[in-house]
């Protein structure tokens, strides 16, 4: 079971974070506003990535992304510094992973920062509509698959489709897509619902990433584009270096959930 | 009185263009299908050009952006070729601005096509949906004005908010949202209805690019966001070479204009 710490707001969350009180995963941290996945690369591989995410918006919904350089996301959360108010990142550098707390000292002028949208947003919308999350019932991380659907590449960046599933008794499928509809920049309606094997997944207890869920008699796996994707294809292109976030471990924004709302 | 030649498909057109057959606006070509914006850049723009457009999404919907040095848009037109595809260009240059019908001769590796949303595919909509379409109707090219509203800047590119607007009757006003917003790519929901004044337009009857239309008792102004908002941010860029359509001379695609419905 997830440990959940209440915090008054997102930016005394962050404080926390930067001060080094806080450092374990987001998740159920400040219910009700927008979590965000973070990618850092330089600035030369800047344009691939934003084209990858424009060619690919379902699992790559571009919230912001900082000027070379800039470390403050104005837009998502004034004041806010983005190399410090994570509580894990993983840095991608000279073939190695590693996880760090803090990418201060590793800050250069080239590098540009992209947010990007989590599930964990339309999440509260479907629990508002009276439709189950069973990852969030059982106290797990959501269960995410690889593809077997490519995503249009753009310069280096390429690598399948990668999908989070929550299975849906079948009268509330309607709703879930309905509901999701209204959070297009994270990730919105489903890409799929029902058989696994079309999107080339075998073995639903079997996730590439997180935890297995239970699947209730005659509920229905339900698939959505999912953030981890523009990860996959951030480590295909094999950059020299990258940043992200750590699993779970997002950039708590200032941003109700309801703000990205369409309609 | 804007008159237009019948193609009996889009690809058809383009190799009318392409043999220099068809020189005039694209107004009113291949009703149905979707035409787009042209906008060509050296490399090194490209990442600023595209976060533009990704923070401006209601002016700049992009529809598709070609790797550098490609011409063919290989999503919304395959076999196409943007350089010559278009019946008539302008080119910014060495502080000039020339017309031309063909840009083969200027073609270099380092440039990067962008595609983006036009007005022209939700009208189609709005004239199934009853919604009268004055310009349309008057044979004129749409009004457009520059608001006082400034778009979010990236790197060199910025400047207002360029709107088009449709008059409408009270009763349709709804409708027209409701229609209009199932297009978000190629511009979407109003920016604003009524008042003008508020957007710092103090005279409808002297539009900044376009034709005035009549406005009839009763009616009400309603405002969109418009392409030509990421034409004015590009010279305000102030690059040393930029290519674009000329205005009412776009790129035809093969895409249908329902193909960019959302729901």
């Amino acid at each position: 079971m997830l440990r959940v710490k209440k915090f008054k707001s997102p930016s005394a969350l962050r404080e926390a974070i930067r001060k080094g009180k806080w450092q374990g995963t987001t998740a159920g941290c400040c219910p009700g506003y927008v979590q965000a996945n973070l990618m850092v690369l330089p600035y030369k591989h800047a344009f691939h990535f934003l084209l990858f995410c424009q060619r690919n918006p379902k699992p790559c919904p571009v919230l912001e992304v900082l000027e070379p350089g800039e470390w403050e996301a104005k837009h998502l959360a004034p004041g806010s510094d983005i190399r410090k108010d994570l509580p894990k990142y993983r840095l991608f550098w000279k073939g190695r992973v590693e996880e760090v707390n803090d990418i201060s000292h590793l800050w250069r002028d080239d590098l540009v920062s992209f947010l990007i949208g989590c599930s964990f947003t339309f999440e509260s919308g479907l629990l508002k509509a009276g439709i189950p999350v069973r990852h969030i019932e059982e106290g797990k991380n959501v269960p995410m698959y690889i593809t077997n659907m490519p995503c249009e590449p753009a310069g280096p960046f390429h690598g399948p489709m990668v999908v989070s599933m929550r299975p849906v008794p079948p009268k509330l499928i309607s709703k879930a897509v309905q509901v999701t509809s209204r959070f297009p920049s994270v990730h919105g309606a489903p890409i799929h619902v029902g058989s696994p094997d079309l999107l080339g997944v075998s073995n639903l207890d079997k996730p590439d990433f997180g935890d297995p869920v239970t699947i209730r008699d005659g509920e229905i796996p339900v698939f959505w584009a999912c953030g981890v994707t523009p990860q996959v294809a951030l480590l295909n292109a094999g950059l020299e270096f990258a940043i992200t976030h750590a699993p779970g471990h997002m950039f708590v924004t200032d941003i109700l959930d309801e703000d990205l709302a369409v309609f």
